[in-house]
């Protein structure tokens, strides 16, 4: 199949590749808007792809030994969505829906479609995941299925990119080949390499993957280049392909200004004459090899570390403490970290499991794209570095929560409580970024034997689940038996004289407890919660509160006062008719620099001292 | 000076090198915590940087002419300070203050100290920030100083790195240097490429850099890597040092389990015996040459764009204009773009200005860090892309607001109301993760006039300031006499009949009219507001409404629910005594797909029909 070719192959290659243009010209047309042309510079190379190398069985996307095939130039939808066409998958019918409201074709490929893997369309993200998918291919389903990614040429300047071909040659990845479809134009213009394949493919091999250079339009060299990178060992391939877009009208070729232009029906009728099209054929995709999952220790039942009341102890510790037990008691349990495990205490799963356990190194878009594309295979992915360095992989966060991917997110060194390392290293917004993830999870435990319950309850949750841990060693002050979930919260200080509520989480409810009993000594007697669900937050268990106390609530937060735990109680008293109770809220008010936890906690406004004062302001008033 | 010593010279460098590892191990023993050893693998490399190749006035901090020194390895910090105090800009007794409560030396450098451009301690930024000084040094001061990057090798994972390598060949950067101190430990063991110094440079080489391999404790070599990197032309230069971590005292070189970790007394004790210290030599360090700043064109009158009424407009394209308005009066204004500037409109700047337009193609991390490099050169940067991809640097933006930058930023495509796209193209948790930056400003307008107005507003603002655009064209409903500010609101319908308020803001405020327009005909009167000043909000607008119609507000947003418009309102709110008013809150409630404008929005649950909807409820209870 490789190196041979017969007449009949060509033509067939040629009628596969011009029905996906035909169709990537209709469907868009029909549409009124997409990108036709960046579909057409990669026809033939999807074509031979499609008709020689692809083992995919469209009937059933989960089998175990498909291939993965990753549009990370998202916008070269129309092309993927012919494929499926072409492939039988789907029908000409749908493919003419593409773009228009409640149709699974959107502009941008989604797993909508039970063929697309993940979402693509912020550029600079198929890659990284493939190199998820890819870990999970080798090392974990030990399977010998590819992963095929189609790449812009613009999307090369995106760093993440090369996060991925760094983690490609240290993993030795050499289940996964990019195809780079060089066709010389961004949306704007010429990209910055524009046909210079010889930059990309030094780039490649500077970063110690197989390059080769070929023209993306002459199928003898697209068939051997992807002959030769499916036989290639130990190091992945880039296939740089110099290609045209538009190829294959005359008036759109290397064209500028039809970058994601949809041609009208005068427009399209002059290409259908150039294209002598073949419209309606199917080409069958071979299947794979019924190739076995590699065997896997059996589940066993989880044994929760337990923390003893008289020690405190970090949650960052818990958590680490936490995934061990999960590893041991469920073989899909995955985790991955950015070059600080010995922070996050992941580094503890490292040592237990290393063949389940992915180092990222300091790459954190990498970090996120990887527990996607463990999410691709079924794995429950733990991916922690610092919290503030999440911030690098917000749009990988953003996009998992569109690819309806299943991960779990572990930020450590929360807040001005880390104390002297200063405000680089303090996660200040990360709950708010959080929060503004379409079905994310939010949670912020306090204390060991509470983090240990929610990192297990983390295992069994979907979508995109963070958890925010704390640098210090603060109190035990749950037992193991306690129980805490999703959604949950706990009361710690309730009467019936209660006057006002105080809600805190993490290590603010620490600084609520001194000011508890302070304020008791003082005879004010507040209601104490941990919200330790910031999302979704125990909506029952505040509007009692509300009720019962004073109508009157005090938040009190590490984090900027945008977007974070006060916020979110204010979102659930706007979901209620009537006036919303008095709320005051306490959160980090400078730019903090280095100090002692409790300097540091203290010149935010957000100590015990603080949190007294603000009670007593609160309960004075309307007396 | 390049290519030869003397005895005394060497050991000159040698007593420097020895000095700046000596007060890294005491500033740190002294705050009991800090990086002491990736300090002193670094200390040959800056002592010799310092004494012969750094030109820098540390008597005036802004003299344009100096010399930048970037430690992209913020954690080496105790180095950076210790190298203050040998050129005599502060005390040992200030150095000392190391990581204490109300030091300028905090744990990662940051600009509270006048000779640091930018903060630093999150890894991956220092030289892409670098690439937008030496833009500014290269294009527009042109003046010969340098920019002088000293990396660690755990940050070359990070793709923001890459970035700046790209960027850093396109615009032949000669006048960047990048000096990457290879110790092989990172923070838990081994980095990924370990003392493979020859990887990194078929990296840098494969991005077309000149490369230098040395040993980093050799000064022959690092004096003749200086030598000709500042003589190299046309593209920037990457010195790879091999060095040992703790170099110079026998424990501390080499060893695990030594990062981040100050030694203690005894341990100080001992290495003092081996480094023979000199600790309180003063190491003059060369001024620049008072090279003039080249001359620009004179500031002129603003002449905004005005817009007619009987035209609608695209706030994106006011935008455009706006910016070649101000590119026109205010030759400071610089501007850049992610490759869309077609959808932006950034490119009208970039015809009308092309000296001042800096393209950063497809990679979000490098266009902030440019703007964040064009403010330490004091320029008025504009960057613009995607709103959904500025997440993609919201490290960077965080980071900015530590660095007290003052830098723009213009996000287009927002919302749903982007229509066929789909959601990887929409921005729906902009404005929670721009709010949730300290001390930034988060504008929306909804039409051209106002856009305009807030546009220049923007350049006279300091700090992160953030303004989201629609892709729609949208109707003109202000003058261009209106006037809008930072700060400001703007009331378009009220009486004294109101029974409740809308407050809208961009896309929703012109269904917010419509709703207005409806139940004005049923007999149901409202305060409309426009909230184009999302943060800071005009509290003294929105406290009036409250009161005077019947304290009952809706909110309305092209944005998920958590941390966008409705939460804003609620925290004006909830900064006062009393209950707080009912608020309801429409936002976006479920993943949306492709679709026209008006179909996402009625399904989002953002239409004007749900806004009449919604008030209808809120004023129909209590009544």
């Amino acid at each position: 199949m490789a190196t041979t070719k017969t007449e009949s192959q060509v033509q067939q290659w040629t009628n596969l590749a011009q029905q996906l243009r035909v169709d990537s010209i209709r469907c868009t047309t029909a549409a009124g808007s997409g990108h036709p042309t960046s579909s057409m510079s990669a026809a033939d190379l999807m074509s031979v792809l499609m008709m020689n190398y692809l083992k995919y069985d469209f009937s059933n996307p989960q089998n175990p030994n498909n291939d993965h095939l990753i549009f990370s130039k998202g916008h070269a939808s129309p092309l993927l969505y012919s494929m499926y066409k072409a492939a039988g998958a789907i029908t000409d019918e749908e493919l003419m829906t593409l773009r228009k409201f409640g149709s699974r074709l959107q502009g941008h490929p989604t797993p909508v479609l039970p063929w697309v893997d993940v979402a693509t369309g912020s550029l600079g993200q198929g890659l990284p995941i493939g190199v998820g998918v890819a870990l999970a291919g080798k090392y974990l389903d030990k399977l010998p299925y590819h992963i095929w990614v189609l790449l812009g040429d613009s999307e090369m300047a995106e760093g993440s990119i090369w996060e991925a071909f760094d983690h490609g040659l240290h993993y030795k990845l050499d289940n996964l080949i990019g195809i780079l479809d060089c066709n010389r134009l961004g949306q704007r213009g010429e990209t910055e390499l524009g046909w210079n394949i010889d930059a990309y493919a030094a780039r490649a091999k500077g970063f110690g993957w197989n390059a080769i250079e070929i023209d993306g339009h002459n199928y003898d060299e697209i068939n051997n280049a992807y002959a030769q990178a499916a036989q290639t060992q130990g190091v992945p391939t880039l296939i740089i392909a110099k290609t045209i877009k538009g190829k294959g009208v005359s008036f759109l070729e290397n064209a500028s200004g039809w970058h994601g232009k949809s041609l009208n029906k005068d427009q399209e009728a002059q290409a259908m004459k150039e294209l002598n099209p073949v419209r309606s054929q199917t080409f069958p995709v071979q299947k794979p090899a019924a190739g076995q999952l590699s065997p896997k220790a059996p589940k066993k039942a989880l044994a929760l570390p337990k923390y003893d009341a008289k020690n405190g102890a970090a949650t960052r510790k818990a958590y680490g403490d936490t995934l061990v037990a999960l590893g041991a008691a469920n073989p899909d349990v995955v985790a991955m970290d950015g070059e600080v495990s010995n922070s996050t205490h992941a580094d503890e799963f490292a040592k237990a499991y290393p063949d389940r356990y992915f180092e990222q190194y300091i790459a954190e878009q990498q970090l996120v794209a990887a527990a996607v594309g463990m999410s691709v295979r079924h794995k429950i992915p733990f991916a922690s570095t610092f919290a503030a360095f999440f911030t690098r992989a917000y749009d990988f966060i953003r996009m998992a929560s569109v690819s309806q991917a299943n991960i779990r997110l572990v930020g450590s060194h929360a807040g001005v409580s880390i104390g002297q390392d200063g405000p680089s290293q303090m996660a200040l917004e990360d709950l708010a970024m959080m929060r503004a993830v379409y079905g994310s999870t939010v949670l912020y435990p306090c204390d060991p034997n509470q983090t240990a319950q929610l990192t297990a309850a983390m295992a069994e949750h979907d979508g995109i689940v963070y958890m925010r841990t704390t640098r210090e060693k603060t109190p035990t002050i749950y037992s193991s038996d306690d129980q805490f979930a999703v959604g949950g919260s706990k009361v710690l200080h309730q009467s019936e004289k209660d006057q006002a509520t105080i809600v805190a989480v993490g290590i603010t409810l620490h600084e609520a407890l001194k000011a508890y009993d302070q304020l008791q000594s003082e005879g004010i007697t507040v209601r104490v919660i941990d919200a330790y669900s910031v999302k979704p937050m125990d909506e029952e268990t505040l509007l009692a509160a509300a009720q019962e106390a004073g109508n009157k609530i005090l938040t009190v937060e590490d984090h900027w006062p945008e977007g974070g735990l006060g916020e979110a109680v204010m979102e659930v008293f706007s979901q209620r008719d009537g006036l919303m109770p008095e709320i005051v809220k306490l959160a980090v008010q400078g730019m903090p620099g280095s100090g002692t936890p409790d300097e540091l906690l203290e010149e935010a406004g957000i100590s015990a001292h603080h949190i007294m004062q603000a009670v007593k302001a609160l309960v004075k008033h309307n007396q």
